[in-house]
């Protein structure tokens, strides 16, 4: 069995375990109190060019959405995203469980736009039961989205407009950023996050790393006593620089090594993209990241799972589904020669 | 100005107030460990046909739901409900405040189905990822709905049987229950709800008391230790008594004064229903019960509003919108006299 | 049997029902946006000599600590408050069930003073793991205290000097406000309490009113969207009027129903307070309200309660225990001079 | 500088990383659902002797705390603990943010007794207002304790005992167990913890392993729907392979490399010991772990903090305070030497 089922089957990138053994026995204050972590929390600072932004490492993405949503809200406050947000679906009411409220937009594509957050706020304030109704006070949105596709430039900036217009806190999910960042057509860099986010993440579990995420919050107000937060969430990793330390490795050199293996991922999931559409079958979402959504033949699917895990998304009719196949930083290029392969020989 | 907008405008029928004169002086023991709280609660298990039903008076609605709510759940568990559920739209988030996430199911007349309680299920639980996804446990819906329709016995049968087959516990508001048990075509009796519903509550606030809820749990395994979460969740009223005097009187006599109010509250809504359908005008919602949801040109509606107050609902065309006009125990035929004469004045 | 066990056995004084009547039928908006709720807050802020304040009704205590307390604090933030705290050992963890540590001192009397909270705020400040503990923020004192002691104007001083020191808010809980503004020896007024305290309420439950509590928050940044916490927490009571309309009685006039009730309850106490001394029993907490705390042998106490319902507070020594004796608004001169007779027949 | 400040300054043993190295490219699924974590799992319940035993693997303790309690408790119910436990004062909250509060023993040495738990729980239960109460019904210990003391195996059936007359569920924080099994004088070992103890954990960050706690839930009506709550709380490791590597990888043959890194530390700690008790300093407590707490002079401790990191515990006397001197798997001999020199040096 071939996986191309999710991007975090294996562990990292060597270089990672690499600069985990050579450190192994220095001796660090804990907490992420030590000199690795305040590197990486330095070097993210000048990739954002945001001298004054706060940088936390987390260990997991459902422990930075939580800690980070329920930080910034009062009690009676929620958080808008789109109806496929990770958030809303895939964990396990972490927020709710926090107390606050996820406010499902429709999206067909993992996105919202800057007029459904504007439509919504509106509907509430201007709302004659106002109090008896979920105050919105924060955006959460995924770059690339669930659906691996992507924000444009333009796009964020409409969004952080109308988050500035109604006071809004603005909050990207960048668990797989870095395949964004290495995306054909990608138009956000990380300047421009730092400029148009409150608080957004560098994902390092997915693209690369053993496991880590570093959030960085940019708005001032949203800084105070964050280490409190995560402390009382279970989110502070005692060898915190085991995070540093990774984040380092990945980060330094202008991301060096993080892009190559995001730009690795994308070019392999467009060579699986090219052979899928040279047979004819339609995307289910169009997309220039690491995540295919495909709409193959129910047959065509069980062929295909014999050999290769994939993952099962949806059914489109009665004859068709929509699957998700992934591709990572640790991706063989002789495994998609395979799948390549096996799909040249489906039936259509 | 006359008020159709709710049906909380005035204080409680002359009865019940007398009664809390008459007994004003006597000395009890707090927190409805009085005699009078135990009579209500004997007196609602007879009505219900249901001798092991534990009976708990509450405050308000808001506060019996999310009592109600967090007592049933485990913390990763989900209420499915309509997503124009009371719940889900109009309480501030509460439920989500006690951790829980309220799972909405598109509805166009205030009602879900048993099908889309089966779905809602089996798309959690037969989710390869289920764990990452919040376990549906209970069905919320209110009978009156928030639209002023209400379930059928067979509808509500097959409620509960997929409630049986799935394991949610199903769990009625009847914040507006006299008005759905008074309503002409309504098929659904106290020992109904008591039969189906694992637990529901007659709503007194509404229906002519100054204020109480009575929460029937039949289900045995929700009964154990509901007393603490009353008193953790700011429920638990000292003078307890003020709550079991005014059911005793509401529903004494085979409920006779809650019927008869809550008739004449029904009767007065159909007068109102003919006038407008007589003068053409469409229901939004077709229903029997206290609230109509009727659709009028804009121009109508503010020219009603000058001396009627009634409640928008929402925008329907460019030149029509939706608005609520409620009746209640306590309106006077004189003013449904005059809304009806000004309703067949207005412009079509 | 003649109750002294509680000062919330009877329902409300009869100028309050008769209010209560004569508005019964008018129509006002709900969920206390009615004139009655506005004019009683006026008169609030006028006793209070405090303008600005913001007031809100509530039914009943805990509640009110609840949501005061949840609104005020962020989630890694604590209350500091004597180890006999109502929040602490009498509310089923309701602070707790808002995600809030209760931070408990040791106390003998029932009030904790300005140095113990100094030291506690300092204690966590000063730790090098600061962030791995509950950071205080609110300091919640009740006055008269749960062993009906008061606090003196100096000491409030203090303790508000010592809280704008540390950054930390002052919560009053005047569940029993009336009974201490009436009592021997009080030196503080309301113009006190607005000055010195950040939020407090002036409690009806306990003081003449069939229940209430109303919450005066002079600290502004404390005032903003507590009415959404309200509602969350289901504490908003859909007719609010019965609230504003019950203060507006207990409170005109200069507080001369309040204050008139609760000299009554304070007069009566001290009768029985003279007679328990004059038999020489030692009081187990001196007082001056309407709450007594008398240590007896166990064969008095068990003679006293064939005929006086009283409340056990704790054992003291092999033969001797601590009552507490209550007085209330409602109480009658005929059932205290019945008390004082069987006092003064026990053994001793 | 050299560290005895803490038993986490250095990363894991060699062996650990090694196996994280070699196995870095295999593809498992995520989530601990891979065949590493159910062998470590098989394994863990083998040297338990519980083979109906629960076994998942966490991160951290903290988040092992929140989560195993909150999964256990129902809202109103609270947590007895030691006031020197971890979830009481060193946590930021993190129980009371899941809802519960935290019920605290007086302790002198870390511990609590049987007697403890039984008048603690009957205080509760045969309280007149015990719905107003937090209910006890979990009891958490740690072993070895905050203060390095360990309970008998006498201590722990007797606390067994009345956890099974009470209802209460018994919970042992195991976060330096390895320490504890190692230690002169222990008597206590796996197999009586799974048959004594409800729910336990074995540390895995404090005792040779990057990181990592294994929770063993011994209890069936606890085990039911774990991993919701640990996805819901934020601790479901992407790549949970890496604490089944790291967990099978300290506890093969018979946990070899667990035992004897613990047994390294104590004998390290024994070494330091003796060299305090020679000089005439007196032990704050007493006990045989890898913690050491120490009475010294406040010169002296000013003097070896020149060179060595210890930490500061509290103040005893006017010249004297408490600190805690900290051996770990990782402490080499040398730096043992040289604090034993450096003690033999001080002023007395």
């Amino acid at each position: 069995m071939i996986y191309f089922n999710c991007d975090y089957n294996e562990g990292a990138h060597p270089r990672i375990l690499q600069k985990l053994t050579e450190t192994n026995f220095e001796q660090t204050p804990g907490y992420s109190e030590d000199s690795y972590c305040r590197e990486a929390a330095d070097l993210i600072r000048n990739l954002c060019a945001c001298s004054d932004a706060a940088v936390h490492f987390l260990v997991g993405g459902t422990q930075a959405n939580l800690i980070v949503i329920s930080s910034a809200l009062r009690p009676y406050q929620g958080v808008l995203c789109a109806d496929t947000g990770h958030i809303h679906v895939h964990e396990t009411g972490a927020v709710e469980a926090t107390g606050h409220k996820v406010l499902a937009l429709p999206s067909h594509d993992g996105k919202i736009s800057a007029e459904q957050i504007l439509h919504a706020y509106q509907e509430q304030a201007d709302n004659d039961s106002f109090e008896h109704i979920v105050q919105p006070k924060m955006v959460y949105i995924s770059n690339p989205t669930e659906l691996g596709t992507l924000y444009t430039k333009e796009e964020l900036e409409s969004i952080h407009s109308v988050c500035q217009k109604c006071g809004l806190y603005l909050f990207l999910d960048g668990a797989r950023l870095s395949y964004g960042l290495s995306a054909r057509g990608n138009t956000l860099t990380l300047p421009d996050l730092a400029a148009l986010c409150d608080v957004f993440y560098l994902g390092g579990t997915k693209c690369g790393a053993l496991f880590g995420e570093a959030v960085v919050i940019t708005n001032g107000s949203l800084q105070k006593d964050f280490r409190y937060m995560i402390k009382q969430k279970g989110g502070m990793l005692a060898k915190g620089r085991l995070l540093g330390i990774q984040f380092l490795e990945l980060l330094r050199d202008n991301m060096e090594l993080y892009l190559s293996l995001a730009t690795h991922a994308d070019r392999l999931a467009d060579q699986i993209r090219e052979a899928l559409h040279q047979k004819g079958y339609r995307d289910f979402v169009e997309n220039t990241t690491n995540q295919i959504f495909v709409i193959l033949p129910d047959e065509a699917i069980a062929i295909l799972s014999e050999n290769f895990s994939v993952t099962y998304q949806c059914r489109v009719d009665a004859a068709h589904s929509a699957i998700r196949i992934c591709t990572s930083w640790a991706t063989r290029q002789e495994d998609v020669d395979a799948l390549i392969h096996a799909i040249n020989t489906l039936p259509y």
